[in-house]
């Protein structure tokens, strides 16, 4: 057993370089004991659908979901896993508005974790689901 | 029924602006008949999974397949398609390479369509599959 | 506007015929205003898995979650609807237990409802989940 | 490496009891090269869905995905596969007929299998697609 990463921990690992520290996610709650994650994604230019609005495209998001998903997992058991596959189904579009991202762990298996993500906008309307699959084996 | 589009008109809408146009997708090949599109998405480094390697990150990899599944159906239909759904399997990871990357309709129906997607590395090996759905609506 | 159906009005739907009827489930609880549907799925020999513990084979666990999640939207719409696709997570084996199922209605848009489904054993054990997507066009 | 399962040894696996014996599959080709498997599952009334017509229900074309998808990867390794999970897609109605299903291995990992499944009548019409994990770690 290994201890939770703490918020200050797990907002480093998000810092860290590549894809993940250039969506510039921000820790907004973590709790082990729900195995509950909660982080805020910002909007940017890069991401939009394209048109005057500042409209997410949906593949920013599904990109958001996979890296909360795992990072849920990733605060409790202290490592990196790489994902098997997810879904995610876009429910409303996300128009001018930061991601309030929350991902549970539905299952912490010797082989197999899964989360589940849930994407809101800024008032709380919920804009998209994701459900994801990643190897917890031993690297 | 519209007449497909040609290669340059689908080149057109993935240079029109926004994360699709960012993402940088070439036309490599458009087959109406067979309703089956070929594009490749060039490696780069804001979309790396972090660490020395350039390996991509899983989540713009289901960005591309999300917006290759849904220009084979743009391809046959002329419109722009919002997904409802889509699925991504990891298979093998994608390092120092661009993604050559082929989607297929599988059903083109008048509600949803649905396309299933490969991605390979430059080599022709497979190392993502994606299925998505997407609702063809008239607007 | 309908009224949502009645936990008998939804047992009677159940009972109708075919494969629903003749896996014999039964409404536990019917909540409209949460949009969420309980029902018991008793274990029955044709939907073991093989071998002498009394396991549910994974394909009839499907099949549940398919039904129940449809039967959440039903229940608020009053009418049959088609399947787009779902997706189902093994999370434990299922043995020598009926199911109790829940499922709760995540979007109910004019075109497209998606439920989530979650499958417990009789105590509580959380053992598969679900999410499906449906179609809410009028027939 | 195992030698791959002939047809004989499939059939001898589909008929040894629980839901799959039930389910009355038959092998009609077995190709290890190709890593693709093909299997009748035969119309039968408890599977129906309701109503006049012999419709099959969605969840009986889920549990034939699910078992046919199993063993095509059964086929390569010689050895049952716990699934992981599984998308279903239905794209047409499946009316009086049998189901003629073919799987094929997308990818045989260390620990991750990747089966996608295509789903036709008895005249050739694509009627479902499914794609399931499974863990291929040793028992």
């Amino acid at each position: 057993m290994t201890a939770p990463l703490t918020p200050d921990e797990l907002q480093q690992r998000l810092d860290r370089g590549g894809h993940v520290a250039w969506l510039g996610l921000k820790v907004v709650s973590a709790d082990p004991e729900k195995e509950e994650l909660t982080v805020r994604a910002p909007y940017r230019d890069e991401l939009r659908r394209g048109g005057d609005a500042k409209q997410w495209h949906g593949g920013p998001i599904a990109s958001v979901i996979d890296t909360v998903g795992d990072f849920a997992l990733i605060m409790m058991l202290g490592r990196g896993l790489p994902t098997i596959n997810f879904r995610v189904d876009y429910l409303r579009p996300a128009i001018n508005t930061d991601l309030i991202v929350t991902a549970r762990v539905r299952r912490n298996g010797r082989s197999v974790g899964v989360s589940d993500v849930d994407v809101f906008d800024e008032k709380g309307t919920l804009l998209a689901i994701g459900r994801s699959s990643y190897s917890t084996l031993p690297a």
